[in-house]
């Protein structure tokens, strides 16, 4: 085993994870765990697809329809979580960040690179979480207008290795990611 | 198939994975990712066990160490959302309502259920999240004081099911259960 106290190598294998899930559909990373917080003061969290992971900038990125209530929410709250429990690895990840919404041509190259099966995702209608009087009363067209990109510009990173002895260290944006072991 | 229109059956199908996850720690409802709301306002969350799943109260538990941020979080926002993805079933479950920290004699029962060797999970000294100077410094006596059941009132339940045409419905306390299908 390498040495249990390198900060380093632990935040490294943090994102190699992260940077596989954007690279490898089946890998764990794939399809994080997103907590918000919604308008009215209440923690909301969905499954999303990891669509970027950029350790030179401590940027994770995920692509929504700007109709869903995450959207709304980070308009109010600008804050939120991604969750990755590594099986196996036993590594819980946990990355906190402000999310910019991107949308417009900054986009474009994005859109471009979306999936023409899956740019359904972008532009149901009626909006998602609106009712409807049956299971399959409504429309998924592919609209463009509806495709943003949310930006989490990640302040601090939290691992957990469950190990024999349990391993968890803080990273935080202010001190250049340096590390400090915590209490498990 | 069955009747896809079919709200009853498809909260059913909830509370069966629900139940599962109590009962089999191979389950996939057995480990939720748990999110509150920390007292500064940022979405939080972490992987727990689910420990009970009722549903005639509509109500889920889980174990604690009252020392983790969690519970800081949950004195100062009562709300909480569980999320939960069964593979097999392509279902995602997520569920909302406020919660009680529970501690004391009421829980003695749940303490003595809890086996020994899981119970150095109540009383981590430092305290979780404590700064410590290397990764193994800390101990993990058995502290009953620092037990704590979260009881989570659910008052909304939120399924998405992914198949050939998606479907999503809406369940609040409210309206007894009834349930609302919603745009995916």
């Amino acid at each position: 085993m390498s040495d249990p106290n390198d900060l380093a190598a632990f935040l490294g294998q943090c994102w190699q994870h992260l940077g596989r899930g954007v690279a490898d559909a089946k890998s764990p990373a794939r399809y994080p765990t997103l907590a918000t917080v919604s308008p009215d003061g209440r923690p909301e969290l969905r499954t999303v697809a990891l669509r970027r992971a950029d350790v030179a900038d401590a940027v994770l990125e995920v692509h929504t329809d700007i109709a869903t209530p995450k959207v709304a929410a980070i308009k109010s709250n600008p804050w939120a979580s991604f969750h990755v429990w590594v099986p196996r690895s036993d590594l819980q990840i946990r990355a906190v960040g402000n999310v910019d919404i991107i949308t417009g041509p900054e986009v474009d190259a994005d859109w471009e690179r979306v999936p023409l099966a899956s740019r359904v995702s972008y532009g149901t209608e009626p909006v998602p979480g609106a009712p409807i009087g049956h299971a399959f009363d409504y429309q998924k067209p592919a609209t463009r207008d509806r495709f943003a990109v949310l930006r989490c510009h990640l302040q601090q990173l939290d691992l957990v290795h469950l190990g024999e002895q349990h391993r968890r260290a803080v990273f935080v944006r202010a001190d250049g990611w340096a590390g400090q072991w915590v209490a498990p």
